[in-house]
């Protein structure tokens, strides 16, 4: 059983939200086991929205619609699965007593405009609402089927999961599929994404037409990430092929470039310096200049920093890093500043461990040196060590790099 | 000329990633005043991104695909365009020896996959990138066209705006077309969603099937936004038309909240900011706790903040405020606490205007305070100001929330 999502809204058109829906749908897709092979996006025209479902039915065996079954006029997604199905809308009593009952209990009459969200397609089964007003609808077309929920999330998440999933489930079962589809990704640093792919590019080749598959995402300050997904009869299997594949890829990426994974899944750069330093009984305390508290700001969102975390001096003008820090005079993008920062943040900050980074984010640059020249400084007690690094982009990216760059050398300086 | 947008990528489909490239697409389209009506999302699957390309050509006038002209083997959106175009691959020399010359600018030899980046369908025209491998295309397909855009965001953002938006407004002037779209976003901060949403109700529905629409959007560390979007015969009309119902706006708000709209469109609450110290020559100094960094951060992403910036202490250990900032000892929750650490940042960071922010970002409460408590202190020389706020939500949106709330006390005190 082939899935595609179609959500209905102009305001997706015309980027005005961003469409969480389909995201969550396809993590909960994925989740089961049931394969997701398109999403479409379509604005509140009639016209439009009987094209996409036409186009999703043809393609796919089941088609989740989301958005558009609200009261006012332009919620039409109701007449569109009509055509759809070549049947008319009958109202539904009993619905529009429980949306009248429900407003009732709020103390207020039912909008006349409400009563549209009774309207069902003769022959569709209705999701009963357990947290809103527009009840779902379950369409069968033919042999397959349009499924329509409301576009508020914390609607269509429940009804999604208390009858949609169970359906698509069903319906798998009844094909005699049994496939589940099981993701992990292995977040590394220190190798670039084309450098990534020749690495592993005869074991890509090698899985060609099997049952798993390697997928790579640049993904900024989380890394760039190597995506295994395994297809599998159930849960147990796919963990295992899943096991198998991570542990080939891991000896692959090790061989070629040393200690690059630093997570799995959800693990961030910060999480895993986190553990790192909680393990050894260290805290830290940290100096930026180009990073200006970026560095920082990750290194606080884990739960728990202040165990390790003492705080940072975000030394931007270049008269503050010998003022604070006490960073002797000369050029402050070098790697003897970086080191001078390091310590700084460690005596000032009262830390066992200080990291420092300097640098030129650009677009100017600084004491000669280019946009993207950084240098990082770590002092682990009275023993220090640097990087010097060049970095692509602009301000931002820059920026970037050099945070998740700069906790890589302290996840390295203490694996 | 309608627009259809395919985004391609298997982690699109499985939700691992949200699709901001379709998003930020929707808003430059409708920007520009061309007209797109649906968007597409597909795996790397080579017939089944043909099967969409297909789909799009066949109801709308111009495709823009994004993503999958990596260098790795599931990059495989220039196949399946060559396929749709029925022509075949063809290596670009320069292409590769420009990708070669940029990793060499690096000091690192081409990865022989990198060569894959220049095979250009046979007709198409060549985007030559300007900030990373890939180029983009412009594929003619019969009289209509296919745009291949990279998917990293920050590369398609330039080439969207260098090369596809002048191609698509030549083909909406050759075709006659005038409609034009046009929106435009006041940011605010100080009132609530609904509270805006029941200031301009009776607006809202005023406007109701006319030409110009209002909507809301919470933003997070952004503000909360009202946006304004009308469609009128030519660009001159559509923003006469805007002007008028962003004056009405604008005193609906003011009377009713007062001096919250801190900037239009892209200008950001550090952008707003910066401009009041600019113009009346201040320099800043910030502390933060809660806030670990987030507000420094913010500050030096404006270009040129060197000019007032002048950098900040993350106070994270609470001994560290009084080590570093001199605050006194007593509770580090409170406005008291609040105010000594903005002293305490100008004197440290040498600079006529301290912003400081202490509080509590949970899950724990911590002094007896709960989650969501903070205090901002404001000195701009010897003279203090605090603020005391309770902030909704979990610790990333508290820290949020405390950043831009911070900033805005600073805003009003120099406005």
């Amino acid at each position: 059983v082939r899935v595609e999502i179609v959500a209905v809204g102009t305001e997706l058109l015309l980027g005005q939200i961003a469409d969480t829906n389909s995201q969550h749908l396809g993590q909960q897709l994925a989740g089961i086991g049931v394969s997701c092979t398109y999403h479409q996006h379509v604005g509140d025209n009639h016209d439009r929205i009987v094209l996409a479902l036409r186009t999703a039915l043809a393609r796919t065996d089941a088609v989740i619609v989301c958005g558009g079954l609200g009261p006012t006029q332009d919620d039409i997604t109701r007449e569109a699965i009509a055509e759809v199905m070549n049947v008319s809308l009958e109202r539904d009593g009993t619905i529009v007593a429980a949306i009248a009952a429900m407003f009732k209990s709020r103390g207020r009459d039912m909008p006349d405009n409400n009563a549209r969200q009774g309207d069902v397609p003769a022959g569709a089964t209705v999701i009963p609402q357990r947290r809103g007003t527009a009840p779902g609808l379950i369409c069968p077309v033919g042999n397959k089927v349009v499924y329509a929920l409301p576009g508020v999330p914390y609607e269509l998440t429940e009804m999604f999961a208390r009858a949609v999933a169970p359906d698509l489930l069903a319906r798998q079962r009844a094909a005699g599929e049994t496939a589940h589809i099981q993701s992990r990704v292995l977040r590394t640093w220190g190798a670039s994404e084309s450098g990534l792919a020749d690495a592993l590019g005869s074991r890509f080749n090698a899985l060609e037409g099997g049952t798993v598959t390697i997928a790579f995402l640049a993904s900024g300050i989380e890394g760039l990430k190597v995506r295994l997904t395994a297809r599998g009869d159930d849960a147990a299997a796919t963990a295992a092929t899943l096991d198998g594949e991570e542990a080939v890829v891991r000896a692959i990426l090790k061989d070629r470039f040393g200690d690059i994974v630093f997570g799995v899944d959800e693990q961030t750069m910060e999480t895993a310096v986190a553990a790192l330093l909680l393990a050894e009984s260290h805290t830290l305390g940290v100096a930026e200049s180009v990073t200006g508290g970026l560095i920082a700001s990750r290194l606080v969102s884990v739960p728990g920093a202040s165990a390790w975390f003492r705080g940072g001096v975000v030394s931007y003008a270049s008269d503050v890093k010998g003022s604070v820090l006490g960073v002797p005079d000369g050029p402050v993008v070098s790697a003897d500043a970086a080191i001078a920062m390091a310590h700084g943040a460690r005596r000032v900050l009262g830390s066992t461990i200080g990291l420092a980074v300097t640098g030129v984010a650009g677009p100017e640059p600084q004491e000669d040196q280019p946009p993207g020249t950084v240098f990082v400084g770590l002092a682990i007690g009275e023993a220090s060590q640097h990087a010097s690094l060049t970095l692509p982009g602009d301000r931002q990216r820059v920026r970037d790099y050099a945070t998740i760059s700069a906790l890589d050398v302290l996840r390295r300086a203490l694996s």
